[in-house]
């Protein structure tokens, strides 16, 4: 039996309002790439651009990406108190000697974007 | 045989120029808390400011700090290529529902602020 096509997409594509974000970061000369991960289970890649995030590199930073936002957010719920009952992650920003990794994450995936501040 | 006062206290004192900072944060009204951690081998708390960093709580947050600090670190170092050899962090910015925490990593000890985005 096969899985209707509608179904088996639908876990894989990305939402349309996330495309008009990725188009608008393609476009900026600083975005050296971006990145689309599945969140939960097995980090995999849905979507990516850039030179940056090609083949045995890309899978590098996949799972270092998937590896900070695990540890910050179980980091968050060991602290968890009065005051920050129920936290969770927005957005990360690590600033490089070299670049800037900014951390998106969603319910379902993590938007990821290497940016070069010095261009 | 005692250790020479000045220099028991060179490892344990934070810099003047940092002194400085501090004072500022603490004037911030949005700044729930500061905190000096050492660096390299065990990690302690050198100096904090703030009811949030106190006590037991106080110490998980420095240990979640050292390990965000500690995995990005690494995951730098893992992903070293053509484009960022050598790469080191500069800067981090976590933003959660609640709170914005900020690490600044020095060479021998790391500043991290946990700040309230709403007041």
């Amino acid at each position: 039996m096969s899985v209707p096509t509608g179904v088996s997409n639908a876990s894989t594509t990305t939402p349309p309002e996330i495309e008009q974000t990725l188009a608008m970061l393609s476009g900026h000369r600083s975005v050296l790439g971006y990145m689309v991960l599945s969140r939960g289970g097995t980090v995999s890649i849905i979507k990516h651009s850039g030179v940056v995030f090609e083949g045995e590199q890309g899978r590098k930073y996949a799972g270092l990406i998937e590896r900070i936002v695990e540890s910050v957010q179980t980091g968050l719920e060991e602290i968890s108190g009065e005051q920050n009952e129920g936290d969770e992650i927005r957005f990360l920003r690590i600033r490089t000697k070299r670049h800037e990794l900014m951390i998106s994450p969603a319910e379902r995936y993590l938007l990821a974007v290497l940016h070069d501040p010095s261009s």
